[in-house]
């Protein structure tokens, strides 16, 4: 269905003699690999601007108070802001550092990325300094006031965004990057830093940041932190667990905690700042970030493959895990009707359009050899031809058209709402049993009748899956024509239970925030929960940071 | 000096034309660069036996509590084991789980590899379940008894010995491999596991544990997970924190925390798991570990090279981290000292035996081509040797030749203390200063007049340095001809102040163990301490575990 789409004769050639089992020779696989061309309109800064639309500030977001009415009520034990506090915050910060009281200015901070939460602070607060984070919670602890940390504010589920009235603690300003030293690779920044200011400066250096994902244009280094993002090439250079060697944190009661050393190594005591990692703010707030950057890679590839079964992605990326090895720095897959909602989103052909075929993948490698990697990855395709596992494919030939093949796996997201909305489930599961998930999701959605592609009177388009089948991660989509309680029903608990039943994850990378609160439990025994909320208690005790959320 | 003690012709006549300068092609680097021949008298096995010599268990080795009669007491606190306790494990454990009073089976477990701390135990516990365990430490916990966690006895630090009569809970029993994803990587297996069987296991899978270190054979994957070691390749698959996946916990009341889930992904809550990597058994006792295995590299290069100061050394490993990027997976250096003792404990000639320099680089490529890695170390070689760089080099030609090069870097220990007997700092320092610590102890210790390299009547015969240069670890090791107080107050606080004047750590990856439990402050704030201590509390309020030590 998506080959019928293509207009590109020099792709089409190509990649008819390289799909249909002509193949001859593997060491010539990169020579037929189709040279492909877009237009250039999904470069890189519009593509971003796609990801992250210009808000219009109005209120047609419903409120989080309203929508989960049932659910959560503000917790009267925190105090309501007056007049004295507001007295005491204009006392240590510059009047540039304080928006109070004004709807329109606070609208961008008190609604989230997806539009689907919106908070009623009337209060957000600037600091410039580690020291004002610390007086500010030193002040909101005594008083008991709630408090939101919210970074780039680019988060999946509600986790930066108030829930009542809490206050808005903005690290936007907290904005400077420390230092940076180019022979250990180790990066130091403020946690407000945008992402991709960082990687730009440590591009200068001839580093990377070893996290990238979409939203790097407006989320902040101490956000991916305080969320543990996982992102687009944790396949490569691993979690942050692994790679971030020191933060500087400021607890609830406003001490600071300077673990911001620059070692590689350091064995005395407790790795305490691990706890912050991943704790959405429930823990403390993270002002400073230490970082080992590896070296940029000076050569990139990236080719799109088709293959007909789920196994056989299996296949494929156990092969480029051994082949590709220390070169591999992604690997994603997407379904054939993924790909199908993008090629409409786009209004463009899929790169592969001789046929249609059920999964695709996406293979990026990253090195320092350009034609050792070439020759690398021609081997591997070949291979992989010759024992027809895969069954077409496409190689970027230029930067361009790199930008553009990842455009096809990092549109889904969009093209899976374009026909009215999207149910999004961010989740781990032991990789032979991953994409199970999806094809018991659209059993369980046809067995009710509330699916079809093509008839509008139903409200599902289809549940689509993709992800970074690399990390064991899977982004399950369920595209919709419209909410309804009807479909909500049929998907929650089951899709809960279903990854409980494979002893998966319900999340890999997104978080709990707002949204999972009430959902840890299919992941997370008894005994982990309580020593969970044991550990929340023992560092917030009045619990001011994030509440309403996380556990 | 070194060069003259060479005898191999073939060695000899090829590196006086890579070592004299007259160099012309860098694409031949290979085939000019020395085929190294040493006898096979080192391969592993007989490697290990000198690392881990089979030990007489006599009394020579001084009790714990006799040393340090002045630094630390036994706690009344704690019960003294009595009939009734021994009769309680009798009743959960079967015979050959238990050592009791017999002093000659328990000296094994009582005296550390070092022979340098001796304990008093009366009794050693061999569980070989999860369940054991909790019933012991809940049964320990209620009564107030101390326990000490042991694995493979290998570590550096007295941390696994006890100091009193403190039972010994040794995990050797709890050993078998549980499971391994060969799609994921993902391989699970009790703590007891040695380190070597795990690898071996893995090899057979096509996959590499990410870790290895010189006492592999000995050394559990529990104990390695609890002291949170580093080891030969952490530059290349990173610290314990980013690659263990999951523990299997049991807290000192008893409580077992399952965390063995095989996911790469998971943001659900608190990643507690994180708390017990590198807490040295103080604050529970790890089980089980799941940890995410890369695939086995196919080609593995080690070359040794010569340059003239320490800047050249910073220079080649910058240079390297571009160059080799993503094949490198150890860069260690060694001084010119280093080289000399070892050659003369060896009684072997260096491998660079054209002359005699200041440091020696080790570098070890690992990936997945051979032909792509030998050109990009030839590359990176001819052009270190073009710029003046690297003055000598030597590359392995086969598993033998490249064993005895590691040999150089992994019987520094050994040789070190071959003259007397040795002091020993494992330390982490930004990497410009690294070295500066061994030039200010050998001018520290020459300025008291107490270090001469050839004069026996002196006690310190050097002090030198290497290390994982790579993690920004050095190893300090103070020769001496015998122990004294005199050296040792000149070293002490000196070598600690100094590290904390370069916000360095007292401990990269050796630990704090009994050793460093008064020294923490060197690296860590009043905060900090604060903070560690706190949680010790938290966890294990009677401070059963692993007493006297760690804070």
């Amino acid at each position: 269905m998506i080959a019928m789409l293509c207009s590109y004769p020099r792709c089409l050639d190509h990649s008819k003699s390289f799909g249909s089992h002509c193949y001859r020779n593997y060491f010539t696989v990169l020579g037929l690999f189709c040279v492909y061309f877009l237009h250039t309109i999904f470069a890189s800064s519009q593509y971003f601007s796609l990801l992250v639309p210009i808000r219009s500030y109005s209120s047609s977001v419903p409120l989080t108070a309203e929508t989960y009415a049932d659910k959560v009520q503000r917790n009267q034990a925190y105090k309501k802001l007056d007049e004295g506090d507001l007295a005491y915050f204009q006392s240590i910060l510059e009047p540039n550092q304080i928006i109070s009281n004004n709807e329109d200015d606070l609208a961008f901070y008190n609604e989230d990325w997806m539009r689907k939460y919106r908070g009623q602070s009337k209060l957000l607060l600037k600091p410039k300094t580690t020291e004002q984070v610390s007086e500010i919670l030193k002040y909101c602890n005594s008083n008991k006031l709630a408090v939101v940390p919210q970074g780039g504010n680019t988060g999946l589920v509600g986790g930066s965004i108030p829930v009542f009235d809490e206050i808005i603690l903005s690290l936007s300003s907290l904005n400077k990057i420390r230092s940076f030293d180019n022979v250990s690779g180790i990066f130091k920044c403020d946690a407000g830093v945008i992402l991709e200011t960082a990687d730009q400066y440590l591009a200068e250096q001839g580093y990377i940041f070893p996290l990238d994902l979409g939203a790097k244009g407006s989320c902040h280094v101490g956000g991916v932190v305080a969320t543990n993002a996982g992102g687009l090439r944790l396949i490569r250079y691993g979690s942050l667990h692994g790679t971030v060697l020191g933060l500087e944190v400021v607890l609830a009661d406003g001490t600071i905690v300077n673990s911001l050393d620059s070692l590689r190594k350091d064995n005395t005591g407790y790795d305490l700042k691990q706890l912050f990692i991943g704790s959405e703010g429930s823990l403390g707030v993270i002002t400073g970030v230490s970082i080992l950057c590896p070296a940029r890679p000076q050569a990139v590839n990236v080719a799109v493959l088709a293959v007909d079964s789920y196994e056989s992605v299996q296949k494929v990326f156990n092969d480029a895990r051994k082949e590709l090895s220390e070169i591999l720095s992604a690997f994603e897959f997407m379904d054939e009707t993924s790909q199908i909602l993008v090629s409409k989103y786009l209004k463009l052909d899929h790169p592969i359009e001789s046929d249609s075929y059920p999964f695709y993948i996406l293979i990026e490698t990253s090195g320092s050899n350009k034609e050792h990697d070439d020759e690398k990855l021609e081997t591997f395709l070949g291979n992989a031809m010759e024992n027809g596992i895969v069954l077409d494919g496409i190689i970027a030939q230029d930067e361009t058209q790199l930008r553009s093949l990842w455009n096809w796996r990092e549109n889904i997201p969009e093209a899976s709402q374009m026909q009215g909305g999207v149910y999004k489930y961010d989740v781990s599961i032991p990789l032979k049993d991953l994409y199970g998930l999806v094809e018991a999701a659209n059993e369980k959605l046809e067995a009710a009748g509330l699916v079809d592609f093509e008839d509008i009177s139903k409200p599902v388009v289809k549940a689509v899956g993709y992800g970074h089948i690399g990390d064991g991660n899977l982004h399950l989509n369920v595209a919709v024509r419209k909410y309804s309680k009807e479909v909500e029903k049929v998907l929650e608990p089951f899709v809960y239970e279903w990854i409980q039943s494979k002893k998966g994850s319900i999340s890999a990378e997104h978080g709990l925030g707002f949204q999972k609160k009430n959902y840890i439990q299919y992941s997370k025994s008894p005994v982990e929960i309580a020593l969970i909320k044991d550990i929340k208690h023992h560092y917030d005790p009045n619990g001011i940071l994030n509440p309403y959320k996380y556990v």
